[in-house]
């Protein structure tokens, strides 16, 4: 039997129409080996079976819309469709409203090149459509730019339309995701004037994924690169994650970890690569690969992969002409360097520049960029770590080539669950800077914890860097326009995997998400993405999404709270980092131990960056390093970020500190209470599939946040010497027990 | 929008019936969140999206039966369901029923418990169900045992009736899903006469199955597993994992690797286990674990694990007691000691059978077995390898405790894609053997090369030790009959994984079903087996069945051809066992090469095992040593692995040995060739996405059946010095390149 649905008439009205259900018996797929009879028995077999609902769809789900005035007009609207031109993107932005289409109206609906006498919409570049090649569209197309789209109510001939226009088949993609996420939402097409533009040039995901496949960070399974059996057999789930990116605007994806491994450079492994980029391809979606520095000594046989040797820069690009051969629109590089072990420039004295210019060199006939990754520390063990990053890159700008990328995290440290904007950013005004972000959960509960990081996002974002007086907000450096730089991007540690699911829980997802939509449009709200994703992902219930949002959006401050409040960092167990270990110490490096982050003692806590400190705060322009410098003016969000302050200090709550940090910490599990509570009042508005996996997962974050705050509580009392104010939970368990807790197979390592 | 599929009503005719189609458009789930109406394009969408055959329901697909008559005659005889009784077995009894009725027929053909004047379907118990207690029905019960059942065409009152009667609630199940395979094959139900009673008792998989989610050999993705969310999160995977293993009569799972890890042992991992048994207790799966010798030492703080010391005893008798108190239906403990360097009682000075015997004491109490396996060979390479096992434990005969099983591969060497019979099976008749398989492709190609290993179990059950005289078949020493054994067992290494498909291909989940067939009738043919699995699997369609089935039936042979025909073995690439290595020497210890095993030299090749060798020969019964014990009279699939043959040997076919190689090599790539010829003119007779993938996976299969084929013939050519004969491809590439070849990360390992 074969279960491709072949295109059946199902004429559908609203619950209140019951009595219209029928199916139409004409077998439109004569002579197929299904029978239209066999056909619907089939359906149901396979859709009670197979088909339940298990997040593989993502935001993706195109149900049926309910409102039977709106579908009614939707259907009006939409009684023919056509997508203008040959190219395998619009055959993809064409398939796309095909499968969209059929299931928001039922197939009555629209079908792509039918002639109707209802409404019309046509997607298309002036190029191979003239409805895009209208006059009327040529001045938003110049704002649309080169990924961008426009999609306008207007009419042709005496029919209403909507045309989708773009100026690259890419952007026609684009546009029509946007479409149908419009549909998705409910929202009224009468008076469509959509103008979209990327905002940033290269929007990455990071995969940090090694060719064994598992997933250094990976909470989801393992990798999606079945590397084995590439490049003779391509997964279904290689489009599917294509499609999933195009979606949300994402243009990139680096294959393989920053821990590089110089074997996906090997012939063998540049030929599954391709195979991947050509799946990807007409989804608008770039190959790039990591680049280990001393790969010509691993697999190109030479004795150095000093910058400075001629032979070395020659290998580098005979393996870049070697790449493009394969793989036109190849991407570029990512490059760690001479950070946590990795080899780099500096094993020959030279500079990251030095290093990074090589590499720049080599692909930039092709059109190809570097991104050279700032998260540097060097193997000394520095005064603070939280500096290095400023110092070893700040006398490097101006030094890179024009097709060099520095990649910076968000924070100076690493993906914590809050800290301050890097300083890097203003810092480097003649270097184009991207910013990584981690998508995927290391230092926030995993997969299983929900929390929501476009408000972490938008935090850093929005936050002033003052590089240029007032209003130089760290989006402006990312964006290129406080520097007049065009290569801007964002890179994006990814959160997927084998999972059904993706990303390990639908939540999780919200995170890939909303990744993509930060990166198109660095201003968007987080309230705003929110209410999309669940919009498209789960329903347009206003029961559902007003309290599931509020969740939501709530959720990061929650973890912040229960995990590590006031400015706290870096309190995570050893190595897989599952869990509070604020008592890690000693090891290899003190720079990966707790107590050299909290530095807890009788007197207090926190990390002195102020001018009496490490001065981490000089960093900053002023007049922000003045006020992170002082614990009067500096946000209490920070305070331990940036000062070492006594038990007894009064906060603005007039809590004493100690008692502030049990107050948040308890904040933190109670929020997660509620979110447990608001989940349960809301069975039976989403399919039991997803509502009982989030159900668990979120017992799951309970039991977890409890034994964080329970575990810190206990430590840091072990310092502070001041009990539990009155009305707090007591912690569960002994210190002892928390510190006995051990995890040796916790995923991601 | 909830995709839980609401009781409908579809009445559907043959395809000839077109014109009858029709929903019922009464709404059957009034007051769900889903009206009828939006469920009918629900369903169209789930089909859409995620609905699309992926191999996910393996066997257990329902689709409808196309034969219009055989549709009403079903619909006719099973108007009413009733499966009587109330546990959680005879519940997943009846919703399986519900589940592939609702398939097969359309919910018109029965809806359980609900009343009507047709056919009547009984199942259950004589304890709880007055149509299983049946006088008539009192001796076919006596004869299928505890776990049987029995299935027959009777009349209720004065309606005709199907009972499926069973003395125990998981004998129902096996019933039911034994009745529906009738369904998926579309027998006549008129005449229904079955009593069936599984012939061995303890049917297991082994899973090697890492903590850390790995697989050792696992070719389909990762551990299915997920130990880290354990036993907080239960994936619906775990229950469909178990109802699949239900249906094929498996009743019992090793959930760990044999080298074993003692963490899985601490009590953390025993919850996780637990949480799992829980899931899997309703479909009558026990849970096993291994057990790792050194256990006591290694998380029980004790100084050593000599089973003679009482301590040591101790210990593992409160760990018995402490796991039994989780999951009091707890399996018991399956040991791999003293072999490639896990530990055992060997290292203390104490037999095998000593060792077994300490922790079958210790799990005797809560009717426990231990399974001990005799795969062991010493840090020391002896003469032959093959021969020492059965040195080692045929001085033990009789030595093990009632509740020990020695667990014996097939073959005395190490999967091969073909051995002969382990010189065990006969040899220990005080001693219950089970015979260890293993489903997972590690010698066979992996996930890719479609090897159905039906007709190798055949073979070797099929085999005559002589034992106790003619007739003395491998089978009989297994099912207990030879020796009068009452436990009995059938271990396989699964395939599954986490691939959507469950084993990595659609192929290979044939031999997931072949074993739980195999374990449960030792009798059972091939060909009967293959034709059940298609039916279930694919079609009824003879047009795809008929050359289908050839297709695996030949497919074995196919890859004994080109990987090792005439008796050679253990030819693999090092380590990860992926692709030809004829050349491997050297290294850790010579057993574990290939040179070791085929000897060849300017002379001839194979391994001498008769008298003038290693005389491995005479550890099997006479005649057969005698047989085997000369060139003249050895059956040519094992000439060169017992015996070193010169390449000028005329063989039966009148051909040289050098040539009758080229030959069997060459006629294996052509076997495979025609595979991909006959799957090809299979398209549109089943689905695309199973179709495509097989379709890929042939491809790769004939690729590396070339390489294999080249890569042995072009080395041993360089000691038989002769031409490749006339007719026959020559090798794609060279000896050196086949010799570079390197697969850092394959799989499995």
């Amino acid at each position: 039997m074969d279960a491709v649905i072949p295109t059946t008439s199902v004429s559908a009205g609203s619950r209140s129409e019951a009595a219209d259900l029928r199916t139409k018996g004409a077998p439109l797929s004569p002579g197929g080996p299904v029978g239209a009879p066999a056909f619907l028995l089939l359906v149901l077999i396979v859709a009670s079976t197979a088909g339940a609902e298990d997040g593989y769809d993502l935001w993706l789900r195109y149900p049926p819309v309910s409102d039977a005035a709106l579908l009614r007009d939707y259907r009006e609207r939409l009684s023919e469709v056509r997508v203008e031109g040959g190219s395998e993107t619009l055959r993809a932005a064409r398939e796309e409203l095909q499968r969209g289409l059929r299931g928001l109206l039922g197939d009555a609906g629209a079908r792509p090149g039918e002639v109707s006498r209802g409404g019309l919409l046509v997607a298309g570049t002036p190029e191979g459509s003239p409805a895009a090649a209208a006059p009327e569209l040529a001045e938003d197309l110049r704002r649309a730019g080169a990924e961008g789209f426009v999609i306008r109510s207007t009419a042709i001939g005496d029919r209403p339309a909507i045309v989708v226009a773009a100026n690259a088949d890419v952007g026609v993609l684009y546009g029509t995701f946007h479409f149908l996420r419009l549909l998705q939402a409910h929202r009224r097409l009468e008076d469509l004037a959509v103008v979209e533009a990327p905002r940033t040039r290269y929007r990455v995901l990071n995969h940090w994924d090694n060719l064994d496949r598992t997933v250094e960070r990976g909470y989801a399974g393992f990798s999606l690169w079945d590397w084995h059996k590439l490049p003779d057999y391509l997964s279904p789930r290689y489009r599917d994650y294509a499609r999933a990116n195009a979606s949300i605007g994402i243009n990139g994806t680096v294959l393989t970890s920053v821990n590089a491994d110089a074997t996906s450079l090997t012939p063998p492994y540049l030929a599954k690569a391709a195979a991947l980029a050509d799946v990807f391809r007409p989804w608008g979606i770039r190959v790039y690969l990591t680049a280990r520095f001393s790969a010509p000594i691993e697999i190109g046989g030479l004795e150095t992969a000093d910058p400075r040797v001629g032979e070395v820069a020659a290998w580098w690009k005979r393996k870049a002409d070697e790449i493009y051969g394969l793989i036109p629109d190849f991407g570029g590089f990512v490059v760690k360097a001479n950070s946590e072990g990795q080899p780099g420039p500096q094993d020959y004295g030279r500079t990251h520049a030095e290093g990074a210019n090589m590499l720049a060199d080599a692909v930039s006939p092709h059109g190809g960029v570097v991104m050279w990754r700032a998260f540097v520390y060097s193997n000394e063990v520095p005064v603070d770590r939280a500096k290095q990053a400023r110092d070893e890159f700040t006398p490097l700008d101006g030094a890179f080539r024009q097709n060099v990328l520095v990649q910076v995290k968000n924070g100076p440290i690493d993906f914590q669950p809050r800290e301050p904007f890097h300083p890097l950013f203003g810092a480097l005004p003649r270097t184009p800077l991207m910013m990584e972000l981690q998508i995927t959960q290391e230092y926030l509960g995993f997969a299983t914890h929900l929390v929501f990081l476009a408000p972490m996002w938008e935090e850093v974002l929005r936050a002033d860097t003052f590089a240029r007086g007032e209003g130089s907000t760290v989006a402006k450096v990312i964006d290129g326009s406080l520097h007049g730089h065009e290569r801007t991007g964002f890179a994006g540690v990814a959160n997927t995997g084998t999972d059904r699911n993706w990303c390990g829980s639908a939540f999780a997802c919200a995170n890939w998400f909303a990744f993509g939509r930060v990166a198109w449009d660095p201003g968007l709200g987080s309230g705003e993405i929110a209410d999309t994703w669940l919009r498209a992902t789960f329903t347009n219930d206003p029961g559902f999404v007003g309290p599931v949002k509020e969740m939501m959006l709530g959720s990061w401050e929650a973890a912040v709270d229960y995990m590590t409040p006031l400015g706290l960092h870096h309190l995570m167990a050893r190595g897989h980092h599952y869990g509070p270990g604020p008592w890690v110490s000693g090891g290899e490096r003190e720079d990966w131990t707790s107590v050299y982050y909290h530095r807890a003692d009788r007197e207090g806590i926190g990390f002195d960056r102020s001018p009496s400190g490490s001065d981490a705060v000089s960093q900053y322009f002023p007049p922000l390093r003045e006020l992170l410098g002082s614990v009067e003016t500096v946000p209490e969000k920070y305070l331990l970020w940036f000062h070492h302050v006594r038990w007894d200090h009064r906060m603005e709550s007039g809590r004493t500190l100690w008692d502030e940090l049990v107050v948040r910490y308890s904040r933190g599990v109670e929020t997660v209470r509620r979110m447990r509570e608001t989940w349960r009042s809301l069975e039976g508005k989403i399919d039991s599939g997803r509502y009982e996996q989030v159900r668990a997962f979120l017992a799951i974050q309970e039991k977890e946040a409890r034994w964080w705050r329970d575990a810190c509580l206990l430590y840091f009392q072990t310092f502070s010497g001041r009990p539990i104010p009155e009305g707090y939970e007591p912690p569960e368990h002994t210190l002892e027990h928390y510190r006995a807790v051990r995890h040796p197979y916790a995923p991601g390592i």
